[in-house]
């Protein structure tokens, strides 16, 4: 059925600024921001690229471009025989991110690529080292990392005799590093797994790809959370599975939402300690539901803990591999709490999984490198690891709350979620007009990082997600003065 | 029950000689090779380090640690309150053994696994580091690598002040080792690339699974030689490919036969250099014809260049890569010529695909570790890689001419394959009766580790691979006697 046009598609809402980036990449924003601003209204019938490009003043295949990126987003449908219109349904949250350097079907000039290689979104990020700077999310900032600690402990232990480095090692990793990690989660966390539980990884990445590979095939649903960790997304869309956008609430994942939309999914994909971007903690009832869901379908959850070491206010909640471990992929990095340079994570797995778990790993990589295997199990056995997260906790706690008091200043702007836990806080826009990729160029602009919630998929409001612990407590204010002169500055 | 030993361990036939490497290793070489032969029975008792230092004439700890070494190989046992006796058992296999100890179906003991991970074979080798020992294919023999230089280089770059290795990296990899590959490719294999078309990766593995998901959706075909190294087959099916067995003959890859099996398929995975496990170069028209189909089809061929810097006879074949550079995908391990403990290997690609593998890579797993890439970017710059390589060139060749010179007396029993490169030779039994896995489990209870061929694929006749780069001239004689025995000595 033909579906009418119910409004106007106005192009003065869209012209855009003749300055910056390539024209395609701005008049494609600008019809984003316009849609979500709804300066151009739902199930708009969109103009033929011809009338556009002439409206617009650019070249045709400039406008198919833009059309075609936001076709690929969800946000312009295509009807057969009736032309383009505004969709009337969230988008897809395969959101561009904020300034793509090179956009992987161009960059691929011609060459074929597989439809999944299309989808993953190149950040120019990819090609450059990063540093936390304020207020960049995820990661830690590297002066309190004990350098010199791991420094010797390198020299000695590459030096060791009669150490097993050299060779090939176990796909599951060394015995030494999978004790520490089994005793670590269970300290930390309260996990119940032993060390036979713990296959080492390079990344959390790698856990969830060894995840989705031993518990889906090609063409399975896998839920995740919306907004939600992307490149989470990216690796399980490449393993084959079809990624199904749950909504998250305040009591995190929200199970009902997600059996109407694919109850038979194979794996769910959550965070539930800490909602990444959002903050919110996964309440029990939701918790119960997740595993009562999981073990009526025969399906798995992936439980990522990414920031589980670092709570301040209240008692940690209970981990799903605590409350069911079973059905439950637990997963953590060092990367993220020691130094992203590292590439060491780890994911506990039920018992009867072990062996195809070990079987994927060594089909991936064969095994993660040696001798930062053994260098960080002796980091852990020999206390640093402890100690480590005992002084940051305190400095991003100090941190955390020199934030909170200088980001009253933004709360006639913004309203922010919980933090309390964690390395960032997200706030939403009171202001439902402002394009929150626009405000965060104007503070990378100026020397501040901050992640557009857009960048993390489909939301009713805008947003921005802050890492506080990258920021020290001196430069804090002045920061997020940044922020609220690009907030306060913003114009549509 | 304590077993009581049945014969006297006599330290006479153990006596190393006094020259040449450490102690300790010439003095468990000796043990080892008077286990194979017989002269040290079974579950014959050893005695006390104290005893055997002061009957060998050297330090207590110079034969406590020849004796672990044993211990962990399996080919001593400790009896609490009994001591130490030579095994009556197989050791523990070095490699994947021919049969699996788990199948991964079963090792999931009711648990649900997806179809792609019961159809990774599952290896007890998974869970245990190994070592080269006669003759374990693939396996770089641990004690010519330079450990002294690397570790002087790891303590100093992890010192070093001002580098990137604590932060994240490039997904393509760090600036200097990406130089010192391209030119080390280029020097060695004549490949043209320049350091931008280098992905660093952790594996051949990874390499591999990256050109599948870049190139590749699921369901689409990919060919594999037949015989053919069955690690990069898993992979390939993990990532939800279509596999297609195309035959192998003394010219390489069967491309027509290929064609008539499943013309259009999406990538080809060969090894023309040396073909894995026969040992074939590939031919000039065959190589040519590779190249047209890829062209044809809009095909890829990933070209695995395992043990291209070994060539003893001859002149290096052109490598696919500098043939038809836009169609192929280079890969190279510094696994193998290196330690498998280190996890760096790349891949040189097309210049359109960079963009969409630094993308892949990304989503994989971030980035490979970082201080292990600048170890290595200096290893190769300062020369070390092709001082290793000239040395251990010399070393394998010399095992080369003693294998192929001791093999005569296998001539009648076996047919050779070319020799001519890298660290391995493959021989098929002139009687096609003989079953490969049970005449190499009959050597592997000798402590001779050889592959059966059947491992490779469908075969029609058995034959064994041969490691010969992992036994020492005066060893190969021994191990070869061991091996005729076996197969003399095989009923069906």
């Amino acid at each position: 059925m033909v579906k009418k046009a119910t409004s106007l598609f106005s192009v003065d809402v869209i012209k855009p600024d003749l300055t910056g980036r390539p024209a395609h990449m701005r008049i494609g924003e600008r019809i984003r921001a316009a849609i979500s601003s709804g300066a151009l209204a739902l199930n708009a019938r969109v103009p033929s690229s011809r009338t556009l490009a002439r409206d617009l003043g650019v070249a045709r295949n400039t406008v198919d471009e833009a059309l075609s990126q936001l076709v690929a987003d969800g946000l312009i449908v295509r009807r057969r025989g009736a032309g383009s219109f505004v969709s009337d349904r969230p988008p897809r949250p395969a959101v561009p991110p904020a300034a793509p350097r090179i956009d992987a079907k161009r960059a691929s000039a011609g060459a074929r690529i597989s439809n999944r290689a299309k989808a993953l979104h190149c950040y120019p990020g990819h090609y450059q080292p990063s540093r936390a700077i304020p207020f960049t999310p995820s990661l830690p900032p590297s002066e309190f990392f004990p350098r010199k600690a791991w420094k010797r402990l390198v020299s000695r232990e590459v030096s060791r005799p009669g150490t097993d480095y050299w060779e090939y090692g176990a796909s599951n990793g060394l015995p030494a590093l999978r004790e520490a990690i089994a005793g670590h989660a269970t300290a930390m966390r309260g996990t119940r797994a032993s060390a036979d539980q713990v296959i080492v990884t390079t990344s959390t990445q790698q856990a969830v790809e060894l995840s989705a590979k031993v518990l889906a095939d090609p063409g399975d649903f896998c839920w995740v959370e919306t907004p939600g960790y992307q490149p989470v997304q990216h690796v399980l869309r490449s393993a084959g599975l079809d990624v199904v956008q749950v909504p998250v609430d305040e009591q995190g994942l929200d199970v009902e939402a997600g059996r109407t939309l694919q109850a038979h999914a194979r794996l769910a994909y959550v965070t539930p300690s800490h909602q990444y971007p959002m903050g919110y903690e996964m309440s029990l009832t939701r918790r119960h539901a997740l595993l009562s869901w999981a073990r009526a379908e025969d399906a798995y959850i992936v439980e990522d803990d990414y920031d589980g070491d670092y709570r301040y206010e209240g008692r940690p909640i209970t981990s799903l591999q605590d409350m069911g471990g079973d059905r439950v992929i637990y997963v953590g990095s060092f990367n993220k709490i020691l130094f992203p340079g590292l590439r060491v994570a780890y994911a506990l797995v039920p018992e009867p999984l072990v062996g195809a778990f070990v079987d994927a790993k060594h089909a991936a990589d064969g095994h993660t490198a040696l001798l930062s295997q053994g260098v960080l199990a002796a980091f852990i056995s020999e206390g640093h690891l402890a100690h480590h997260l005992r002084t940051t906790r305190d400095i991003y706690n100090e941190r955390r709350l020199a934030f909170l008091e200088e980001a009253q200043g933004l709360r006639g702007l913004m309203e922010f979620g919980p933090a309390t836990a964690g390395m960032h806080v997200t706030g939403l826009f009171k202001d439902a007009r402002i394009v929150d990729r626009a405000v965060a160029a104007a503070c990378a602009a100026r020397g501040v990082v901050v992640d557009p919630l857009s960048k993390y998929g489909a939301i009713d409001r805008g947003g921005l997600v802050f890492g506080f612990a990258g920021a020290s407590r001196d430069r804090t204010g002045e920061c997020l003065e940044i922020v609220r002169r690009a907030i306060t500055g913003w114009k549509a």
